[in-house]
């Protein structure tokens, strides 16, 4: 068994040598150990205070959407998501308006001073992206689509990368490298929920995820509890979860007339069920600035 | 296709029985609208103010539990947790020392006038435990050891049900229901991690459960914190998260030296760390009744 | 980083130790080479021929037993199982007949000159159990109830072990160790499934785990394709995967009248349907000992 | 209740027309009863006989290809599989030959006469990528990556699609119908393992997948039993399981010096090796068309 032993050294430098590959990473902590934060039109994400992004989960056309930006305007928000690419099981599902989805985005966050987040699904379109919105959002079937993520790190753009439903911690990492590594160190983090055998929700948010994100990386985190619990009755409660685990920000969908949205009909809020949420998150203290210390 | 509709309709009177049934399951909220509050030595589990359950994952010596059972009267804690029959996966691991576990935990509990809780594993032990501990543990392994179950709630003594590995919610909620059904409402729900394919943490805390088993039955439910990660770095996020999402308490192990522990030595906290992690959750404010409204 | 390639020494000596461990344990294939062969009535289980053991779910009455009888007798098959004590999610489900049940299939396996197999589910149940049944079942949600497990190690007699719904393979083995540590060498190990997030099966069955298990243990291997798949249509198709994989055996339930079982009803073939299952394994040569070399 | 009733009159309405959206598939078995044949350069897959595809995981040099390619010719082997384009966790691992991988897959295809296959990444690879290979992969990572589909779909080239790492059955089935509704009906499906809490294997291989597809599509289906397991001791054992099962084809890899492979080093097999895994599973009988009757 002396064999053994040498065999069992040279493994351990092995992994010694991977170890320090990761302390390597770009986006772990031990490169880099303030955090980054993305300043996206003056909302500063991964600072002192979490912030809360919210919109449809489809762009449907210009009057829903600001529908939901002049209730933004009202609460005080300033960050709005809309889907203009939507990823779809199935082909005969509404695969969203597309470019015009992204020129309405640019419309209302030019008319209300807000800033507006979509999901981008092909290289192809990162070029043309940037000139409508201001955040780019990978989706959690793309987190591992290397030739968008290289194309996004290509650019100097804020982006939000969704963790896959079934990556480990380690591979959204790795993920979250190959964007860094092109040269865009614009990049936050979200945990959205991943796959396992309990249906009760539509996937299992990884509450662990967060902290763990946020020792090893330097990156924003945020928590999309939307599509974690796919249920509007746990929205409030994870969404406290997510901020008292230290999460840098919550996602949310929010829609002025859920019954007839042409995607995520059930999950999303309508705007009285929305800033209800809001005020009830408010009250919590988890969204100030002093709730981090 | 009309032969089909008929089918159909046949099928949903059958799902509509079936609903009616888990509306009438004992445990349900649908059964009895107010919070059951467990009343332990004093003790409100359940009702406006979270509580804290700590201790040596197993009871080693009367010295060893002693020193845990000090420091809690220093902190003004009055639940105290210590394995005496230790479930192990291997039959070569340390067994627990047995009705001696339960006796030395019995005589701190009176020598400091704390209330002591310890899991039982076999239905011929129930009667035997509830002479020395108040509070009788169910394990994740025995969830649905259903004989085990059945004698648990034959007792009229506090129990504290865990969530089996990988059960759902569902199942989780009819395992307390062999017990309350015998008759023993005094049922108390804990989420520990379910067994998912990621594997930086022991297990994934399943966040959503608690405010969904708020939501769907009367009893008190807490989390977990240690066998849900396995991390002492993130015991503190997570415990936060756990009250956030409205749970009931949080338990975490605590061992005067976790270095030499006979089971579970790297994730229990020492003394030190403990004191911390209490003061730290105590200045959230996530442990105070008011920020439950 | 001198100090950090110590500590990994340390490291690798301490899992070569572990894994000196897992070499020492009694299942072992280091322990022993050869085959444990299991002899019930006759019929060796780990042989040179893989066996069916097949019944129903529920033992309902002695006629509903002995249908299924007397078509084991027409075809020529020996072994019978059939539940008596049933462990059933919800307290309100049909609970088995329980001792009554284990004395009909005594009075069956008498008359018919076949051996039988039932799930015992307390540790002291099983003293009695040895009068009534040839074989011991341990069913997966009482895998890791270590007093059952010690129970049934403490005779001398046959026991098939079924893998828990989410026990890991090492897990499975360290079970089996418990029985064999005790003295009773006669213990069979089941996958029958586990637990993932596909829903379009029951269960998953874990193929690979059968070659696994023949290769790290010497017992032998059988799989449940009922439970494990859930469903009529695949039963065939994954008995001859599971042959062909190295089983030494599968196990399926058959009913007289699925449609009045009072258990697993949909997932129980008929008598017909499984002289049809049958004669397809037969004609496929898995169930021949030729087809193993 | 009368209401409920009617509820649920109306919600068997919509899953009865789910149902007959799902029959409306193109995939579907219910929309083409007899089995598509997808015939490359004569070799027919999804026929009466199974095949083998094998090859290295990633092109490294024309050298390392022609070595399997002369081992292929003497095994009387068509079909080889190697990687160009590689999708890898990490940046900074090796990420194929990309353009240059593709050429000399053609270059050795001429050469010997055989049929080649490679993974393509990007949408628009896909044109040019018809010029070199036989068969376009779309990779487990891929799988939902909706605007690659799109493009394979838009060519008339066989496409061999794998299913993603925690994907269901029916969301596999979607991706293949994003391919054969843009008009290419060349589609293959390839198992290789989803991600389950055992770590026993790389994943765990879906056995009743094989069945199911088979049922459910008219495409053929094949088993990637290195990827699935990442074992070379398991290969054996789970190409007979997967061909048992009904699969019309088994994919490993294979590298002329494993040792020094610039990706999947511990899981593939040498040529000494893998004709010994040929001629067992020739032995088995399995890959010949009568075992499939």
């Amino acid at each position: 068994t002396i064999q053994h032993i040498f065999k069992e050294i040279f493994k351990a430098s092995l992994e010694l040598q991977e170890d320090d590959n990761r302390k390597a990473l770009l986006v772990s902590r031990k490169k880099q150990k303030e955090d980054t934060v993305v300043d996206i039109k003056g909302v500063k994400i991964g600072g002192s205070e979490p912030v809360l992004i919210a919109g449809p989960c489809s762009v449907e056309s210009y009057e829903q959407v600001k529908a939901v930006a002049l209730n933004h305007k009202r609460q005080g928000l300033k960050l709005l998501r809309g889907g203009a690419f939507k990823p779809r099981t199935s082909p005969y599902d509404f695969q969203g308006l597309g470019i015009e989805g992204l020129k309405i985005l640019r419309q209302i966050a030019d008319e209300f001073d807000l800033a507006v987040i979509s999901e981008i699904v092909s290289p192809h379109d990162i070029e043309l992206a940037i000139e409508y919105i201001d955040v780019i959002q990978i989706g959690a079937r793309n987190m591992q689509n290397f030739e968008l993520l290289k194309a996004a790190g290509s650019v100097n753009h804020p982006v939000l990368l969704k963790r896959g439903m079934s990556a480990t911690i380690q591979e959204f990492m790795f993920a979250a490298e190959y964007i860094v590594s092109k040269g865009n160190k614009q990049v936050m983090l979200c945990e959205r929920g991943i796959r396992t055998y309990e249906k009760a929700t539509r996937n299992t948010l990884d509450i662990s995820a967060i902290p763990i994100l946020k020792q090893e990386t330097h990156l924003p985190v945020l928590a999309d509890v939307t599509h974690a619990t796919g249920r509007l009755d746990l929205l409030l409660p994870t969404a406290k979860a997510a901020l008292a685990a230290g999460a840098d920000g919550v996602m949310v969908e929010v829609h002025p007339d859920p019954a007839v949205a042409l995607s995520d009909a059930n999950q999303q809020m309508d705007l009285g069920q929305f800033n209800d949420f809001l005020s009830e998150l408010q009250a919590s203290g988890l969204l100030k600035a002093k709730a981090r210390v």
